[in-house]
């Protein structure tokens, strides 16, 4: 045997790509049965679910999909695996008394110890990549994980200090220079670095995804992109001179465009991805365009994590009604960035 | 004869709609030229265009259009018009010397000429209603006029102090608390007494234009719409007193709502109009599904007013590229809105 890297090292083996059940109440264990089961996934690599056993046998029944094999503990996950598998933590949670749809502190805690072992298998580089399903906010918080969301929790155990969100699909794709905050500090945390760290960031994943150099566009802060200074110098100050570092690097991007005319059906099609300076200036028309489809991956990761553009879907949790699209949008987007890092 | 009043005095006599000219420079003069000869317009209201006789001479000539009946001078406009009319107001513009696509200050001085006689012809009731082809405010700069836009320059003319911008078209409406501002700025600018006074300009007018009390969308100003506090307080400090006084007085907004998903396709449908915080919270939308087709309606002015969401397009002026559909959208509207104004 050989030594092992990125989670696909032997000749013959593929990459394992790891699959977060996320909250057991919401539409996450559906969504990994359905995934498992798929006959339209990408064969060049290979889902391991980390979730609950009892959980996904209990909706697997009620919705006639098949389970998959159950590989026994988490140190026996083989380096390769030839078929989908399932990985159940030991002692994670006790899948008979999830009720769907309800926040339980015992759903959250084992949401945060999928994660964990699953970023374990990716730093370890046993798994080539990371899709998580959806996580309750509200669960994580009652079992005492004081993180808001995914992307802080992976940063957290990465240790890393930069990092962005791109929202991707087929018609739009958004890197955002900023995202959870309120409106009232967007301005402030609009810097010449960070606007030249996200479209690095955004300039190297898109360009895999795309499969050539990316045509991006940076929007303005301003209305008209500040109309020549008249709403708003943040343009001049700080945008164009982040153009011009990343000019320096072989980055061409361009702009900074009036964001109200960028996004129109004949403008959109010039690029591959918009640089959003806040969250709505990029998640509005994103979610016009893709709200079934989207994936959102998080780039300047040690590891590839990609997820829907969706949430627990509570109200709809075990039903059957969830759409799987943007899941396995996720998936197959984790698997080409996968076979296309280095 | 009997006294007149609101533009349409007479039994026997439709409302006169004054449309001006905008820039010679730009497409003003064919959409004005279109719209006189148009077989679609509504037969209920006469236009009057404002504007150089011999700059709508050449264009008609290069484009094969024909030319309405000149009305001699602005004192003489009959109280009632019989047919589409041209209204030239004496040394305003010297046509033969207009280059199109070309800024000059007597283009500038121009417009605001047509836009004070129009304004003028409002107040006085003599027109019912008042569009306006697109200026351009590099012209209008030139020749010492101080006004960024039709907006400012029709707001003092008529000593307005709080107005509002309406963008309409059939799949989406929105109305502006904040506009033309840094964004930097629209947190100070969003109070609650604003955003009651957007509300009901919007409430009122846009049951016109829907003949029914209008389903109103207040966006949040934060992502999330606040995310319960923890990305911003204004929607708890200043959106929701707003509501609360707004509901006073009968007028029932939902909100308010995380703006990035309050324009999906479906969440859209539920809505007459959106009152948006600011400029690129409703433009990105609006002209995603309204580019060639949205009308701008300034509310609050003691007049009607109207014009096409474009501007003076200049690299396709005077060649018969331009599309009337804004612009026919906009006379459409303002017909409407003088009819139903008391």
């Amino acid at each position: 045997m050989c030594s092992h890297s990125n989670g696909k090292d032997r000749t013959e083996s593929k990459p394992i790509i790891a699959v977060t059940m996320g909250d057991a109440a919401g539409v996450g264990p559906e969504l990994c049965l359905r995934l498992l089961t798929s006959r339209k996934l990408p064969g060049r690599a290979i889902p391991l679910v980390i979730g609950n056993a009892v959980v996904l046998e209990r909706v697997a029944r009620a919705q006639g999909l098949k389970l998959p094999p159950r590989v026994p503990c988490f140190t026996a996950v083989p380096e390769s695996l030839s078929r989908p598998a399932l990985l159940d933590p030991p002692d994670a949670l006790d899948g008979s008394a999830v009720v769907p749809g309800k926040n339980r502190s015992a759903c959250g805690k084992a949401a945060a110890r999928y994660i964990t072992e699953a970023v374990r298998g990716c730093l370890e580089r046993r798994f080539a990549a990371l899709v998580t399903a959806p996580i309750s906010k509200k669960a994580l918080n009652m079992a005492g994980v004081a993180f808001p969301g995914h992307t802080e929790m992976l940063a957290a155990l990465t240790h890393t200090q930069s990092y962005a969100m791109l929202m991707y699909s087929r018609d739009i794709s958004c890197a955002f220079v900023t995202c959870h905050r309120s409106l009232r500090s967007v301005p402030e945390s609009v810097t010449a670095e960070r606007v030249v760290e996200v479209a690095k960031l955004a300039w190297d994943n898109v360009a895999i995804l795309r499969g050539r150099p990316p045509r991006l566009c940076l929007l303005g802060l301003n209305p008209h992109a500040g109309e020549g200074g008249l709403f708003g110098d943040e343009e001049r100050r700080v945008l164009l001179p982040a153009m011009k570092a990343l000019a320096r690097r072989g980055i061409v991007l361009e702009g900074p465009l009036p964001p109200d005319t960028a996004f129109t059906p004949q403008a959109r099609k010039r690029f591959d991805c918009f640089i959003a300076q806040y969250h709505d200036q990029g998640c509005i028309p994103f979610k016009m365009l893709a709200f079934d489809s989207g994936v959102n991956i998080t780039l300047g990761l040690p590891l590839i994590r990609t997820s829907p553009d969706h949430g627990t879907a509570f109200d709809i949790a075990w039903q059957g009604k969830v759409r799987p699209d943007s899941f396995f949008s996720a998936y197959e987007l984790a698997v080409r960035l996968a076979e296309n890092s280095t």
